[in-house]
């Protein structure tokens, strides 16, 4: 069997011990190609650079085995890793492991999932690991057998077209690891509560800061199996429509009169 | 009945003709609040600030009319117009009018339609207007009517819990618009064809360019509802659970060897 390409990137930078650590184990995998920021891009979501010129660095050049930094956000690297650096698809994206979780509302904020979504896009299977431990000294061994396992089974059974994985691991505990759960997301959100603080001008200024809360603890939630030591799997999807509300926004019957006069309702699709 | 609070952002900038016009069309439904970035946002998609102090500089203070102009991206201001300035949920958040389509795949970059799914994760009923014309000259006169027909509508029944609402608007022409459909999201996606430069130094730079490209059009779909003259109005979730590949996903049967040597199985849900 010919050796699969896999494309690495994260979102807190090429040199974080989370990417590293995936490294390592997508190396025994396949062929691997890194384009990873050259800095910490959390919370960037989809963002991409626009109005700014992109850059690559060569950082190593191995037989089998590229490592680019690049000075975009995580989508960014993606777009840059398959259209200028491949010049193809590759067999499959992983990013990550991030150094924090992405279950729930995370995911919406994150920079590592976005470039999962992004792959996804262009019909690339792909997957992002998370671990649920900001700490840059994280410990990731615990979680290595069940990377290597889900990627695994991804470049062998591959993924249904416009879904990609987002895989969050919980921190290392007495407790071992139980196994892996395929999940929904679960219905989480962050509490803000900005710090307010006054410059020495007299002038306000404020910094995010948040709890996360999350009233959704029912069986089938990624949060509900990594409190009980589960890997979470959760399959994602980048068509945001709710499809079940269409009928009930069909009810408001919008009627608008245009300026010729006429009445106009809208149309059931 | 008392007047409602609304709150309103972009991604363009608080000075872009798209809000201007927004602005015009809600002072007309109730006391407007604008949060508005200093400067363009676009395609920062649901980034955050989390590295740098956010601002916030006070423009406007009137009677039922209140404007800021801050320094962070447009989901920065949703949270600091709620948390800070109104220090309460507003009845309705509106984000717009977007110089530019953001129908089909473009929400997933779309600063505008973060702000939209900011307030929708916060339970606040909010829509997010895009006009299909880039340009800083665009007329907006014709979309008039129906963003307040849309806006009422919503003011008046409410939408479903973590619903929002994606309304583009095509762009001017000599057919009349010919009203509402409530769409869905097309499957088109951007094709990158980066534009590959070198500098005075002899080192390479590259500037994202794209083609957008939508092989899907059926009937049902926001671009079909706007390439026929339709307003498309899109319910929209941030739950990106791909619910019916869950069981898809499951079958992998995933495997794993732990290190005490037992074979663990996949929990079913």
């Amino acid at each position: 069997m010919k050796k699969p390409t896999i494309l690495i990137t994260n979102d807190d930078g090429v040199n974080a011990p989370g990417i590293r650590t995936l490294i390592g184990i997508m190396r025994k995998l396949g062929d691997v190609v890194v384009v990873a920021p050259d800095s910490p891009q959390s919370a960037q979501s989809h963002a991409i650079t626009v109005s700014e010129p992109l850059r690559l660095k060569l950082i190593k050049d191995e037989d089998g085995y590229r490592e680019f930094s690049c000075n975009g956000t995580p989508v960014d690297c993606v777009k840059l890793g398959t259209k200028i650096v491949l010049r193809k698809n590759p067999d499959l994206v992983v990013s990550g492991i991030n150094h924090g979780s992405n279950a729930s509302i995370n995911v919406v904020y994150s920079g590592t999932m976005a470039a999962v979504i992004e792959a996804s896009i262009d019909k690339i299977p792909a997957i992002g690991f998370s671990l649920n431990d900001y700490s840059h000294h994280a410990k990731f061994h615990h979680a290595e057998i069940f990377i290597k396992e889900i990627a695994q089974g991804v470049l062998l059974r591959g993924l249904p077209e416009s879904v990609c994985l987002n895989v969050n691991i919980p921190k290392i505990s007495n407790e071992e690891i139980k196994g892996i759960r395929v999940c929904r997301q679960a219905k989480g959100s962050w509490v803000e509560e900005f710090d307010e603080r006054v410059d020495p001008r007299g002038r306000n200024y404020y910094w995010i800061t948040g709890v996360f809360s999350n009233p959704d603890h029912q069986k089938g939630t990624d949060i509900h199996a990594m409190e009980n030591n589960y890997i979470a799997v959760v399959p994602m999807s980048f068509d945001l429509t709710a499809h079940n509300a269409i009928s009930y926004i069909n009810k408001f019957d919008f009627v608008t009169e245009t300026k010729t006069g006429f009445l106009i309702q809208n149309q059931k699709n």
